[in-house]
């Protein structure tokens, strides 16, 4: 029998090994035919390796080797051997060298398969190559990015490892929590009528261990949401959790920084630079017009009510009368942007709720725009230096209500930064995002709820705020944003039940609300919290940034479509009756 | 604000930090009062360490102290001393010095646990401590068992690294299976009607990452089976599941045997001698009657149909006239088992559906027992010699059906095994059993079928036997056996789709079985499939051993009951009508 163990794989040999007998496994990649000698291109996920089968030394082989086809595996003994004068190929590792077979076994055949494995790019529509996974991973760069993912997942664990904290696997049969997203639901036979959730977070079971004094946790943890699916979530993904007892905010944040520094050189080497910088949540609004602002370019929003208030354009009083904003940008070397294209730009805004987009260029002669009319050549002069503006620049001004301001001219900064390729492909701008509200307003039920969840403490020198300013009060909740991703967020949770008993209070739950919607877990808190804190970032989304990607499902190796269902496995799919039966249900129509 | 970040946890002070100013966190393990000094144990899960509060020193803070009980939450600040002359606690890490507190800070105070944190031994009964769990832990021996695991999988996950192992996380959202076990389903909500459901283990995926060039994968995965559980079983376990291409059976048992020398090593500081012995299904059946022996002991089984055929004892030669055979084991020094105990093993043995259990015992003066007539002189040599019998010894014989007899002599042999004491502890005796036949017989269908899937490889040796004499065909599937428990099993793969088409039409399944029942994967084996082989150890198991425990539930964070159900989170638990119309199922009674 064939002995098809490999002395090395088809990424493995260089000149040294030159004269040396090797056994090589793998798939045939490409044959081709040069006037008598036949060459095939052995692959695995290591690399090519060129074979030679020549007609002259071994007739019978060279005719084998004839029959051989795409995607069939074999196994070969061979010696290896310069490449002739002039025939290195220097794009390959393996490029000097090829290797004489002597002796070939057919291990599999293989059928055509529905698309080209050997072309750098796959033209096969994402349906068909998810249909046949395994056979797009065989291509490179599938089986690249999962090769990094495991990089990654190993340097995370042996450094959080380093720093004291414990893996623990929580449950995936959990319950049904009252609030949240949809929960994918799991029937139980032992009791008919009652179910199982699969977990949207560890959280709770986190925040249990802490109570169980394990002091310092993470986990690499499946979640699952059952949301309808924007183009870069999947119904299952997967968190990089993190909590730890007695700690402050600056303690996690600089766990976090080293953690995030060694996935980048592990799988990237690259450097990346901490402290990273740390910016609030107000700033951020203020500035960037939204919480997750990209730092790779610059645009910064200024405030401009003062100014406009001081125009005679009545648009923007308007604005400012009805408790409008008005918020402006400005555009280096924007001057060149054509009519049309603020044209376009106006329309984009306005598909988000915007009525207008004002705008003015610098130019040698001053500022031009229709409505440099309504301001004064001192209010002129006053513009120019808020918004830093030079000649060449364009302003552009948006008068709104402030949440759609702000809305409209993050993604108006966003598109002009993507337009004007202001965006390096390398940059990594990390920001920490900090004193997020603790409530927000619900109009409809005339009372504040959590902006985050009702554990997450308040910022402890606005504690006394609490009752008459809620709004103003702050949490200690955070985000980690990656040039304009949100890729985690997390906390200094209550440990104090007194504490926690204030914040039922003033989101007006009652003692039984309370009860039944948070009960066992309350009551664990009442035996004795440590203060802890914690984290989750998005294993996924990282990886999309490690790996260069736009596609989540470039980085999951059997992944769903936006549909959440797998082509390849057909699920979900049909069950025997007899398996509901079992479960105590029925399909509805 | 009090600054609780500890300088020091509560297991880490010696006499080099006599001196210093330190800050502690952790919770009120005991206090005592001696005459006028209170004494607190502050604990966290790397140990104790004694506080001291001095009337004399600092009477307010004294007072405080007083209020404190078991369970708060504190944070002090002190200077550590040295333990008055004799006061020494060698059985504590800490027990040389103690903190005279400075600053007190009480973080959270608790209500009275339902049962004491502070015993030794929990006498709570096990549903209490499942409901308080997150109390439970805080004792000891839980958290010593989940920092092992921590260091278990990671130890693993380093090995597997280094061995060139992609950990490949795979889907918990997948296909129902018409085979094997009963299914967890999930509803979809987008596709009424249809379902997931969570993998029994990721065997599928993991022959597909195979087809997809991967090369080597492991995860340790979660798995799910919806079965009515023994006491070692969970609904979701975890599963160290491995696989690789272009290895042989040889190469994989000598990976598995260097990552489970590592896990010894890492966890418990033990050198495990490899490589392990191998035994063959057949020998194992013959020599202990089961296909996982306990090697920890010897006892071994004989066949003795050969002797009971020339004895004159009538129920030997029933039992062999109808298809049975005669096994026995002798127990060493056994001749001092009184009848009354012989009675209670002959009990025993009848529980398993065995009619009698044979005895003799050798005497100064010979063989004694009842039926030692029914042998010449001649045969009770042969017998006492076959059984290796010494004065002082017991031979028990059992004659009966194959399968009933194995049975109960493995039975019979484990037990005599406890009975005597014959277990050493800390003896780890690992074995791989291989070569299990490849079908076994259905009777029902007239048909063979298979023994383990249909996948699994034969024996190369014995393909020709496949069509003639399919039942003596051996498979290249392999189980590893440590003190007597399976610990893990595997087998190498069906690469060809020529012999996995052989295999099919011998277990009779008709071309469009094959479609319905494993479509997609055969399909896919049919791209290019590598030779490939893999294993699944179980970690809950593994983990069992390594922490001496025989319950499963203190190896498992937040594990559930016999009856699936998670006595803390009360789940599973009813969800919202809501919940199901959108899932477009309804409870049925």
């Amino acid at each position: 029998m064939f002995d098809y163990r490999r002395t090395h794989n088809c990424g493995a040999l260089r000149k040294e090994q030159i004269g040396q007998s090797v056994t090589l496994s793998g798939w045939v990649h490409r044959r081709r035919d040069h006037g008598g000698l036949i060459f095939i291109d052995l692959r695995d996920r290591f690399g090519l390796t060129q074979l030679v089968f020549d007609p002259e030394k071994n007739p019978q082989l060279h005719q084998t080797s004839e029959k051989l086809r795409s995607e069939w595996v074999i196994s070969i003994k061979g010696m290896v051997i310069a490449r002739r004068e002039g025939m290195s190929n220097s794009k390959l590792a393996t490029g000097d060298i090829e290797v004489l077979v002597q002796e070939l076994e057919v291990l599999s055949k293989a059928k055509t398969p529905p698309f080209s494995i050997c072309d750098e790019i796959n033209e096969a529509n994402e349906e068909l190559r998810l249909k046949y996974r395994y056979l797009d991973m065989r291509r490179g760069d599938i089986a690249e990015k999962l090769v990094k993912r495991h990089h990654a997942m190993l340097a995370i664990r042996k450094h959080l490892d380093q720093q004291g904290f414990l893996e623990i696997s929580t449950p995936i049969l959990g319950k049904s929590t009252p609030e949240g997203a949809r929960d994918y639901l799991v029937p139980s036979r032992i009791y008919p009528g009652s179910f199982y959730a699969l977990p949207q977070s560890p959280q709770i079971f986190k925040q249990l261990l802490m109570v169980g004094g394990m002091d310092r946790y993470f986990q690499i943890a499946p979640c699952f949401r059952d949301e309808d699916l924007r183009a870069d979530r999947q119904p299952e993904f997967t968190q990089i959790d993190i909590e730890m007892s007695f700690g402050k905010v600056e303690t996690l944040m600089s766990i976090l920084e080293s953690l995030i520094k060694v996935i980048f050189k592990e799988c990237n080497h690259i450097d990346v630079a901490v402290p990273f910088r740390t910016m609030d949540y107000k700033t951020c609004m203020d500035r960037y017009g939204c919480d997750r602002p990209d730092l790779r370019f610059g645009m910064e929003l200024e405030v401009l009510d003062d100014i406009a208030k001081k125009s005679t354009f009545s648009v923007f009083h308007d604005q400012l009368n009805e408790g409008g904003t008005v918020k402006g940008l400005c555009v280096k070397g924007g001057a060149d942007i054509s009519r049309k294209s603020i044209d376009e730009y106006t329309e984009f805004v306005g598909r988000l709720g915007v009525k207008g987009l004002a705008w003015m260029k610098l130019q040698e002669n001053g500022l031009n725009s229709s409505i440099v009319k309504f301001f004064s050549e001192d209010l002129q002069k006053e513009l120019i230096q808020r918004l830093h503006v030079q000649a060449g620049d364009l302003i552009f001004m948006i008068a709104d209500a402030p949440n759609r301001a702000n809305q409209a001219l993050d993604h108006l900064r966003r598109r002009l930064a993507r337009d004007r390729d202001l965006i390096s492909k390398d940059k990594l701008e990390f920001l920490w995002v900090t004193d997020f509200p603790l409530f927000i307003w619900n109009e409809d039920q005339r009372r504040v709820e959590s902006a985050h969840h009702p554990f997450t403490s308040p910022h402890f020198e606005d504690i006394h705020l609490m009752e008459k300013e809620p709004l103003k009060v702050r949490s200690l909740a955070y985000d980690l944003v990656l040039n304009g991703y949100e890729i985690g967020g997390g906390s200094q949770r209550i440990h104090n039940s007194d504490l926690q008993q204030k914040i039922f209070e003033l989101l007006k739950l009652t003692p039984e609300e309370v009860k039944t919607k948070f009960g066992f877990f309350i009551e664990a808190l009442t035996y004795g919290t440590p203060p802890h804190l914690g984290i989750a970032l998005g294993l996924d989304r990282v990886m999309m940034i490690l790996t260069k990607t736009e596609n989540i499902r470039d980085v999951i190796a059997f992944p769903k479509t936006q549909k959440a269902s797998d082509l390849m496995m057909e699920s979900p799919s049909q069950v025997a009756h007899d398996q509901l039966v079992d479960l105590g249900i029925a399909i509805i129509e």
